[in-house]
């Protein structure tokens, strides 16, 4: 049977996947990474390294970090035959996501491809980056009444300051985007001291900050999550 | 030696969990589960049980729905010590809680009351109900540049119009707690087609609908989540 399983391997902890991920992943004989470019180690793949089999075949797939329309359409179509051909020499098939596969996935722009080609596709939740920061440091991202908001960084801090206005509660992610607009908007709202930074979370690297300082380019690496909490204090 | 995991089992289906979470369920040796009322069946604890030992002891937490600040201290206060005492009568201890620890669960309450006492406590990430929502129907949340925001629903539909004037995707949770409302502000914005309700997601009774016609009260279980994405038909 051919299958294609897209599959969250969690934040980065290899005991962070779920049973149903690792199910999956003993029994495929193939395996998908995606990468931002060609050679680069796949994060996810290490992950899922203790519980793949020593054969599986593991194929690269390059997703460039491009907003060319054009160039983005011939890569998802030449990415959609290369997984095509897999599922044709493999049967059954695993596409690893870090974290989740609905939370920013790559992956979640080859399944409607896929499905319009008839082929079967099962999801695998996992967990993401903002619910392992949580319990990094045994605090909620949200609790009772309040509303919690997951913004993607992007340059100059667009979109933040009208984030910030409606939710009691923030997960920032791609914080490496543009961390000194951040940092001015935290400033400016009086939020110096309620926000915490994770990078590497869950991981051995794991480092947690609460030093607005630290927040300028070439300082915050590339996986760091975080978390402004408007009505907390955190140190 | 003595401490406190927090759990969190996922949304239903017991495969959803993490391998950290299966590795610390089968050696505790005594498991608390929140409750909002007396004699209620945990979903948690039905999660767990395939991976918890047979000779376990099991505590009922009740942690009532009230909005009594004095009611809920003497709750807390009163919780605080039947989970002290289990720690000093059976060591190592994990409090379950559906989906993830930090997202909407009672455990955060006792958290800080409990490393008050100096006690040692873990806290090990789940999957959210919305993760498994976006598995379930192979779709993102949230991609590329688009932001996602977390809503537990409120009485009449409070905060939720604003919610969605400022993100791309909205997950509304606590559904039950006034689908007309919901219902109301859809069709107020043109989004009748916009949305998809899970219930029981990854559940046996998983059950999905894109009929806003059943949005009203009764018709909607109590643990039932809701996507809506602002640029897309769903149906």
């Amino acid at each position: 049977m051919k299958k294609l399983y897209g599959i969250g391997v969690g934040p980065g902890d290899p005991e962070l996947i779920t049973i149903k991920g690792v199910n999956v992943l003993k029994k495929v004989s193939a395996i998908v990474t995606p990468q931002g470019k060609k050679g680069e180690e796949s994060i996810a793949l290490t992950i899922a390294k203790p519980y793949i089999r020593e054969d599986v075949h593991v194929e690269s797939l390059v997703f460039p970090m491009t907003r060319d329309p054009e160039a983005l359409e011939l890569t998802w179509e030449d990415n959609r035959k290369r997984i095509e051909n897999l599922l044709d020499n493999y049967g059954e098939v695993a596409f690893l996501t870090l974290g989740d596969p609905s939370v920013f996935s790559t992956y979640m722009y080859m399944v409607p491809r896929l499905l319009e080609k008839n082929i079967s596709v099962e999801t695998i939740p996992g967990i993401t980056a903002f619910s392992a920061l949580g319990s990094a440091i045994n605090k909620s991202l949200t609790l009772d009444t309040e509303s919690l908001g997951v913004y993607p960084m992007q340059k100059k801090g667009e979109g933040l300051r009208s984030a910030l206005s409606i939710f009691d509660n923030l997960v920032v992610m791609k914080v490496s985007t543009d961390p000194e607009a951040i940092q001015e908007v935290l400033k400016e709202q009086g939020l110096e001291r309620n926000f915490v930074l994770i990078s590497h979370v869950s991981q051995r690297e794991q480092n947690i900050s609460y030093d607005i300082s630290k927040l300028s380019k070439g300082q915050v690496p590339y996986l760091s999550t975080m978390l402004i909490k408007k009505k907390e204090v955190f140190q």
